[in-house]
Order: C-alpha cells, then structure tokens, then sequence
C-alpha cells in the first residue's frame, strides 16, 4: 500500500524536473528569428533531457506497476535514482551553453550513466522482495537491454575526448533503443 | 488502472507549467503604479497563457475520464503532448518581452499549433483503443471543434507577418471556443 | 469521481505557489548576519502569504470534502481563484522589495481580495450544485466569516494610501480570523 | 479519509522543495573541469540537504502512514513543518556559497532544529489523536532518536563560533542517524 505514495512522490519529482528544464530556455532579447539562432543547441540538449526523463518515467511506471510490496531498502533505491535524475537539468544546461565541447557532455554522459546504475539497483531491490516466478521477475527477465545501456554510457564517456558529438550519438541510440516502452513488462503484465 | 498515474502525472507537469510562467514577472524596481506598466503586456501575455493551459487541463480532464484502456502508445502521445505545453511558458515570456513583434507572436502561435495536433494525436491513439461505440468514441464524434482550431491556427500565423495583433485575436477567439469544456463529453458522460 | 482529480490539481498549484516564492529569497553575498538584515522585510512578507495560501489550501480541502458533485463552471471557478493565488508569489515579492510603500501594499491586498471574491464564486457554484439541506450547505450557512474578510481586505485598500503598515495590520487580523480551519465544515462533516 | 489528501499536498511540496534546490546549481561560464571546481561546495550542500529532506519524507510517510485520524491542528502542525523545510533551500544556499564561514552554518542548523522541533510537534499531536495503544504510539515509543537528534542540533548551533566543520560533522551524523528509515515504525506495522 506505500506503493502508492512512492508513485506519487517519485512522480511529482519527475513531473518538476521535466518541467524546470524548461526554465533554463531564457527568451533572447531581439525579437527576430535571428536572435533564436544561438538557442537552438539548448532546445536540442532539452529535447534529448526531456526525452531521456520521460524514458525514466515510462520505465518506472511499468516497473512499480508489477510491484507488490516495498520496503525502507526500495524507499532509498527510489531517492537513490531521483537524486541522479535531478542533476539531469544541470548537465542538461552545462552542455546546451557550450555544444561540442567535450567535458560538460562527458558530464551529462556520467549522469546519465549514474542514473542508469541507480534504475539497475532499484530493480534489484524490487527482486529481492519478490519470488523468482512474480510477473516482476518474469518481465525483468536477464534484463539485456539495461546491460547494453550500462555497456554504451561507459563507452560513451571517455569516447567525448576524441569525439563529443560521437559520445551524443550513442546517448541518442541509448534513448532510441529505450523509446518503445518496456515490452517485456507490458506483454507479462497483460498475461497475468 | 494505469491511468491513474498517467492522469497523476499531466496533473503535476501541468500544474507546474501553469506556475512558472509567473516566475516570468519580476516585480518592477520602483514602488509606483507607473512602474507597473511596462509589465502590463507581459501579464496579458500570462492570462491569456494560464487560460490556455486551463483548458488544456479541463480537456484532458474530460478526455481521459472517459478512457478505460491506455498502453505504450498513449504514454508517449500524452508525453508529446506535454512536451509542446511545456514550451508555453518559454514563447510566453518572449512574446510579452516584445508587444506587437511578428516573430515571438508567430513562434507563440506555432508551439500552440503544435500542441493542439499532439491532442489530436493523443485523441487518435485513444480512439484505435475503444470500441467505436464506446463513450469516448460518441463523445468525440467527427471533433468539428478540434478542426476548426487546427485551422485557425495554421491561418493565423501567416497572418502575424501582416498584423501580430490580428493572430493574437484569432488566438483568443480559438480559447474562447474552448472556454467551456467540451459539453460533448460532459453530455456523453452525464447519459453514462 | 472527478472531484479527486480537481483536488490533485489544485494540490499540485498551490504546493507550487507555496514552494516557490522560497525561491524569491536570494541568499546575500556577504556571509555575516549583518548581511541577512535587508531580506527580513522579504522574510516576514514570505511568511504572510504561506500563511495566506496555507489558509486557503486548508479551506480548500475542507470545501471540497463536503462536496459530491462537480460540473464544468466548478471546474472554471476553480481555475479562476488558483489565477489569483498564482499572482501572490509576484505581489508578495513587491511587497518585499519594498517595505512600507504604498502601491505594492495596495495591490498585494487587491490580490488578496481577487482571490477571496473568486473563493466565494466557488463557493455559490458549489452551492448551486448541492441541495440546500446538504452537509455542504448547512455548513457553509451565511458565510459571516467570508464577509467579513472581502469587507475588511476593501478597506484596507485604500487605507494604504493613509498608512501601509494599518493595511498591513488588517491583511494579519483577515488571516487570524482564518488561522482556525473552517470549523463550521469541520463541525458539520463530522456530524455526517 | 483527509489523510490522503495531507499527504499528496505534503508529497507535492517535498517534491517541489527536493527538486528546486538543484536550481541553485548553476552551469560556470567555461566548459573545463578546472570551471566546475567552485561548484563543489554548492553540490555537497545540496547532497546534503537532498538527504536530510529526503529522510523527513521517508519518516513522514512511515508516520502518516501509520495515522488514523488528522483534525484541524494536524493540518497546522504540518504545515508548520512544511514551512520550516521551505526554508532549507535558501539556508542550503547561502552555506553553499560560502563554504567554512560560521552564520551560515550556524543559520542552516537552526532551520534543521527547527524542522526536527515542527515534526516532534507533529508527532504529539498525532499521537494525541490515538489511543495509547495504537501502532501508532507503541511505535513512537519514547522517541529516543528524536530526543538525540535535538540536542545534537541545539549543540551543534554555538559550536559554529568555535569550528563550523564540527558543526557541519554533527549535521552529517544526525542524517546517518536517521538513514535507515524508522524501523520503529515499520516493525510496528508489519506486526498489525
């Protein structure tokens, strides 16, 4: 029955994430299309964020929903991932002001890996509370797709001092590969 | 049952949005009425944003309500959607900087543009998951209303190159259409 | 049914408006407790309206607690009292900036006195909705408490010009006489 | 059945204040790693305050959870706790920017007090409400932690004059303290 609570609060910090992101995309002071020119490294650094949030929230929608108990160990989990996603506007701003320059994007890479960790770690704390045939269990399966992402972040990071927009690139393949929300969960959900 | 959070969560990022753009209005350095009048624009521009995404909200509200199944793809039509609101507060704050400019006015126009076909994609994707003799199908019908604004926007930011002030009216005049809520799913739901 | 989700919503608002007005609160450059000095006219007028907001989040809950049917001009006369709260972080940082002026204090009260007419306007809809026998309406009753705040806030108004500090004085009495959540709704649902 | 409306608002207002303090974080004008070094401090403020918000929102849901009944003194006391940890984002600042000085140490220990002392608060007028042997006052017992988490705190605030490090070490033990989440309370429940 915490459950609830968990989703609402883990939902309210994601929902004020997504959206003070926004705050970062100050208006230019001219009022021609020109002046726009200089943002649009920011709007594409807040599209791939928001993007890669509401993956996180797709994901952890899914995830909970298949849950059936919780304890204090998922509680730290859950604010263990929330922490990592809240430095996401922070990256998100640092590299949309410099793009193409290789420290902050190797940043957004670590966060983005960091968080990545943290998703890992809350799907165990949630495994080690269920038995091993729960729909949970079932739906998580070897989880190959959070390993693929977890192998692509570390490659990506140092990859940014040769090539920052290489180290891009395989952020956004990360974010397409995930995109579809998780089937495996949506298919054992619909079965049980 | 998965709606629930997915109404829990617009709720927060709508919430916030509509917020923030207040964040927009800096109190004036000086302490006089006559301080207050350069900020006059900036707060029409916020009214008539709040009342926008009022009636986003209020639609929403009604939309779903009248939902029994969502699955993968409307989360990221709902997502889509959020993702064109949460530019309000961004094109809101540009075009109450600068009364009467073509560009800011045409860029306002045009996130609502977008917006307003997210919520018909949304409607879509609702649509192929109801029987067509559900509530929400009825409910909808043939959308005139939707049409008419999708229209009124594609008209009315050609127009801003020849009167900024003109577009602004067609906007009103598109929210005004919506002010009320769409009686249609009100009436639906009511014979439920 | 859809009660909760008018509810959730003007949560998530007034959490915000509440939450961010913190945010108008900027740390001094120096780091002595001379330095905090010139924010206590911000700190005080901060604490003036969480208290005001608080008041209307608590009478808010207990309003809606008492009623069992909302319709389209509840959802809009709803919308239009959380326009006039969303002006308070803006009013209250004025009011701040500038202690003991007139204007800001006059127009801090007038957005006191917006938010207590749109109050009331929710109420009569809700009113409208309920029979006159119903927990709600017996609860309610004649409303003194209501009158006697939209009386008081109309004269401190223009007191302001005569002595900001006196309207001052009459905005703290208007939120001790509400310190005390409604009681006659509290009185009333308990009886139910 | 208001408890669930105490805790989505109090959820919302958590989530706000947890996520805003990141907006202090902002990006340095270079992009080298050598650019990022006088964040450090700001980002170990804001650990540090994530954690200790975090902590009232893990205990405050064990303790509601736990709650059967709120009245209208319930409601202030929470909103007294609430105000006190609104502040936490501005102490948080002004600590974060001047690492090592005394009064903003010092400020931030006695918001820290004085968010323990409103949940104390909270706690007694709960507990009021219960039955001495409800789960909810077996599991609060004598509140052991609660009492050392005080005097830690009132110790803490002088001790700023002689090292602020000290102090600052006394605030990361108390957050150890209370890391893992009230088992109290959560064996209590387990049991019922």
């Amino acid at each position: 029955m915490t459950r609830g609570r968990l989703e609402a609060f883990s939902d309210g910090v994601i929902a004020i994430l997504i959206t003070i992101m926004v705050l970062e995309l100050r208006p230019p002071h001219g009022a021609s299309l020109e002046d726009m020119r200089p943002l649009l490294p920011k709007l594409a650094s807040y599209l791939m964020s928001f993007v890669f949030v509401a993956i996180y929230w797709n994901n952890h929608h899914h995830l909970l929903h298949a849950v059936h108990r919780v304890n204090g160990r998922v509680l730290w989990a859950n604010m263990h991932l929330l922490f990592w996603l809240s430095l996401v506007p922070f990256t998100t701003a640092w590299m949309g002001e410099h793009p193409g320059a290789a420290t902050p994007v190797a940043l957004y890479g670590a966060v983005l890996l960091a968080s990545a960790i943290a998703y890992t770690v809350l799907t165990r704390e949630l495994l080690a509370l269920h038995p091993s045939d729960s729909p949970l269990a079932l739906a998580i399966g070897r989880d190959r797709k959070g390993k693929i992402s977890l192998g692509l972040y570390i490659a990506a990071i140092p990859l940014t001092l040769l090539s920052p927009w290489l180290a891009i690139a395989i952020f956004v393949t990360v974010t397409l590969l995930w995109l579809v929300p998780d089937v495996r969960l949506e298919r054992a959900l619909a079965r049980e």
